[in-house]
């Protein structure tokens, strides 16, 4: 496996592989990679020649007063979950190798307004920026995100639509812990007792898919969902929300596909879950 | 020559030039050609296998009070210039075919703010969107762009480096009458008195050429141009500034690379032209 830390070293490694025809999947990460990551590793290999793992916390997308400090940091252990899982290449740049005095960004209205764009207002502007330059940089034919960050998840492809970036996004369900918890890089932060109270979040989720049902309202779906949020004192609700899985905007009632996403701060640390939900079809 | 619609075609086009191994430019254009035009197209026929000429009135980078409606159109003779330089393919698609309830733009802080972005505040954001949109679907080796669009320039070129597009950026000098005015589509909206009168801002750059020297203030630079500009009773000036030639910032004096540019409106017709100025060597 190939640790590339310069974008021309990269570049120069990609370009190989396209004269020789392969074909080239990316996943973008921000590294302490978990098993998340891992699913989205195996489905690239899977489906591509060559597979590229971009390992960078990006500081473009974290807010003046967020975590980009303590965001947690195992280099040693990313390789070695990218090389166990197949990966051709991780992409492992510096902050200063990716961003000299930036003035172009990539940005998306609507749908980066709600949500988790609401308490995090420069986030998906640093999402979209970085993501448009890995995949200048990577040219990969594929792009693999987790459903975990459905709102980014939704961001990135109407973000590729529209730019028309010629890769194809591939989505891949939330992996989670045995008890449920969505695995997350951030789950490190947890104490004990708060790795216990984060369980609400992942029962919430049980919850609210037991209740929806096509026409339901918005209501009837979040009620029995924001009381076992509520019932755990150390959590905190920032959102609890049923939008349309398009366009991220609010939707009253379960008559199109929706998306149902939570985020809650348990102690200091922001987690996030959700679900999807289409009435016109299968799950 | 061929002649491309949709986005597929012309990237079905270009992919297969890739695969023989061919270089591919691109002159991005709005059509209604002229010689600065064509002078583009000849030094990307010179640099490249294949060039692309994108011929698209993008709406996005006129304002509501702009003049997208009456942007001249000749798509016949745009057509035959294409071909008489030897462009491969010109791309000719409707507003439809680019846009689909747009969410996703590109924008740039700082460079935008001054000089033409501040009569024309969302322009510059419609022309990187453009630009990247075409990046992606010619994705062309290099792109060629004229230096009378001076801050379009500078902005690309930034655009280009922050969001690490893989394409090479050629800026071409201005094509100019035998009378010295620039060329320029909107040359055509000019009455008899008003064509006259638009020689106001070729002569106003000859005039700065002349005197500028190194260390000069901006004012000293100005003064003389601007002379011959208030001399003009059709003409009106939108802006007459000196800034730095990278960063487009107010430059009080000619102590680096600068841009000496201007927007005149002559009648209901906003013309610009420049000139650039490096002390630290040749022009």
């Amino acid at each position: 496996m190939q640790i590339c830390t310069t974008v021309a070293e990269v570049r120069a490694l990609v370009d190989a592989w396209h004269k020789e025809g392969k074909t080239v999947g990316l996943v973008p990460t921000m590294g302490f990679l978990h098993e998340g990551h891992e699913s989205l590793i195996q489905k690239a290999v899977a489906e591509n020649d060559c597979v590229v793992v971009s390992d960078f916390v990006n500081p473009t997308q974290f807010g003046p007063q967020e975590d980009l400090e303590a965001y947690p940091r195992d280099f040693a252990q990313d390789k070695a979950r990218c090389e166990k899982n197949g990966a051709a290449a991780i992409f492992h740049p510096t902050p200063e190798e990716m961003y000299h005095d930036p003035a172009a960004y990539v940005n998306i209205e609507g749908l980066s307004s709600t949500l988790c764009g609401k308490s995090r207002p420069i986030h998906f502007r640093g999402v979209c920026t970085v993501v448009s330059k890995l995949f200048n940089i990577v040219r990969p034919e594929r792009a693999y995100f987790g459903e975990k960050d459905a709102q980014q998840l939704a961001i990135i492809r109407k973000m590729v639509t529209d730019l028309n970036f010629p890769v194809t996004i591939v989505g891949c369900p939330i992996v989670r812990e045995a008890d449920g918890l969505a695995k997350s890089s951030r789950n490190t932060y947890l104490s004990a007792a708060e790795r216990r109270a984060a369980l609400c979040l992942s029962q919430a989720v049980k919850k609210g898919q037991q209740t929806i049902a096509p026409k339901m309202t918005a209501a009837d779906v979040l009620q029995p969902m924001r009381e076992i949020l509520d019932n755990e004192p150390l959590a905190r609700v920032d959102y609890l929300e049923m939008v349309d899985a398009q366009t991220m905007q609010p939707a009253d009632r379960v008559d199109r596909a929706v998306l149902v996403a939570m985020a809650v701060y348990i102690g200091k640390t922001r987690l996030i879950d959700n679900f999807s939900f289409d009435p016109a079809g299968a799950r």
